[in-house]
């Protein structure tokens, strides 16, 4: 059962509290290139992204920063180290909220006004924990451990409490999948502070898939996290794609079509190894929550084809076109092939 | 904690009985190309891959079958469909086991001779239930869920025991992640047969890679799974990297260099994207199962590289080297890369 978390509203976008598992995703160029930004941004929003993140890690960057939200068509986190005077001027600049990092941010200073800002503005924050940065009190007490980050966490959420506000999120990432994994469970445990899910450090394709779909895979399917970011070395639209693919794979969100094809073997009687990369992107871009199967041969074709809702099994130099459950048509692959992609249209045309 | 599991030989690998989790892989080349089959499998083998399976459709291929699996440097599985009688046919030419899949196999054989020449040879089967090819009785009281896997299972598992046959492991495959994970978990609370894990169909890179990391990855952290492979509609090669890859990120097995890296954002200050992809190669090339870390800026750097054994923060300019936690040179950024590959390749050569 998915523990119940807190609603936030993070601009127009509501997480927590049953809501669908956001995506997010963050900007990796230059503050100054400001159409470059607001250009990614769109693409990215295209692709399904719901919540935007930009570094903001200089005062003199803020009228580019300003700029750019005024622009975007995402809810835009400002992600601030080591300056917690910059909270109050990201949200000035138009923020819908701002992550922090309790590692670097120090501990002395007086927020009672800041937070009284993100109050009245209705922003959020993001205590983001992060195992690169942990404070020295963490590290001593508990080392580099899942209960470190949980510490971490809970201190500083304790400290947005006593100043009466509520409107955060909490993340625990490490680039450790076990230690991120199990501080997740922790925290979830004792609270129901949304949280935004992710592997630190992942690293580049496709290791940092592998990890962060382990890692993030196990959470969600233990319904653990409102939002999420799949970090990789990579452009932030591969990161959107990959968050919105594994949502679907679980069955929590889909927006296209999940392709399920059999990996190839000796037993396979049609060459699709060729012809699957060359239709994905006809299929990939349209919109429709379904699932659609690619199938080899006669072992498992039919039978995971008619678990897809529409799907093609090849065999015996036939293919043959299915549809909740059932055989509709039949012929040589390659017009069966040009069939199915017909098919698909008309449905994302007509949904009913 | 990991499930007790029987210990089972296929050739001369071990695996179950808290043996390490051993990595399998499929050819997809027709039978007749010999020459390319070795080959293929020579190239998994230098990758890590311990267990290598071959469809056997059918007869007049069993001398291409013996062929191949007297040159192979792997242990080789036969994958049955259909045609019991082949079990048989494929020890004889040399199989150090066969996979059968009970949603096509019948159930009226008498299989009491052939399960004779398994024990006598010392040969494997396993009892690869799928959800594309459940049989109808299980469908019919299970429908498409876990419980039909597992049930068709048990029925296949009591069978084999009423023959006195003990030398099998168990495979429950399904293209969803949730009915697999479901599907394994129930199974390893009702039996210690060692269980080969995998999601089937799990379709092209990267959504493949996403969906089965998300499931294996939930297993192998809850210690289920004695043997891997990773089914993807791409090379056996990308499927025995990508095994690993998984293993590594939880600590359980470790083969090359984990890469850890951060995403890119504004704060970063070296350009490693461009850097990363052409370092990878000569990394992974070393047999060296540590993390190496490689950071954009200061926020995360110095502590994410100091979880690593080494690694590389980039900082304003300048490029620090740390090993085990401490700084122990610093430089130009373009020397110091070069300097960390010199410094793993010297620890690739003298472990020590």
């Amino acid at each position: 059962m998915r523990p119940l978390t807190r609603l936030l509203r993070v601009g127009g976008v509501e997480l927590g509290a049953g809501r669908p598992v956001r995506v997010q995703t963050m900007g990796n160029l230059p503050l100054t290139e400001v159409g470059a930004n607001i250009a990614q941004i769109e693409r990215c929003a295209a692709l399904g992204c719901e919540i935007f993140r930009l570094a903001l890690p200089d005062d003199f960057l803020l009228p580019f920063f300003g700029e750019i939200i005024a622009h975007s068509p995402l809810p835009v986190i400002a992600d601030i180290h080591f300056h917690p005077s910059l909270l109050r001027k990201a949200l000035e600049a138009g923020a819908a909220g701002a992550r922090i990092n309790p590692g670097n941010v120090g501990s002395s200073t007086d927020w009672s006004e800041t937070v009284r800002l993100f109050e009245d503005l209705g922003a959020v924050m993001r205590i983001g924990v992060n195992g690169g940065s942990l404070n020295k009190e963490a590290l001593k007490l508990h080392g580099h451990t899942a209960e470190a980050l949980v510490a971490s966490a809970q201190e500083w959420s304790n400290r947005l409490y006593d100043l009466g506000f509520y409107r955060f999120k909490v993340s625990l990432k490490s680039s450790d999948v076990r230690t991120t994994v199990q501080a997740y469970r922790l925290f979830s445990k004792v609270s129901d502070i949304p949280l935004h899910i992710g592997l630190t450090e992942a690293g580049p394709l496709p290791e940092g898939l592998i990890k962060s779909s382990a890692a993030l895979g196990t959470l969600l399917l233990e319904g653990i996290g409102d939002t999420l970011r799949i970090s990789l070395t990579a452009p932030p639209e591969e990161e959107v794609k990959a968050a919105w693919e594994l949502l679907s794979s679980l069955n929590l969100r889909r927006r296209w079509p999940e392709v399920i094809s059999c990996p190839l073997c000796a037993r396979s009687s049609y060459p699709f190894t060729e012809l699957l990369p060359k239709l994905l992107p006809r299929i990939k871009s349209l919109s429709l929550p379904i699932k659609v199967a690619f199938m080899g041969c006669e072992v498992n074709g039919p039978g995971e084809a008619r678990e897809a809702e529409i799907g093609l099994a090849f065999s015996k130099g036939k293919a043959f076109l299915f549809r909740k459950g059932e055989i509709v048509e039949r012929g040589d692959p390659e017009p069966m092939v040009e069939r199915l992609l017909q098919v698909l249209e008309e449905m994302a045309r007509d949904p009913s």
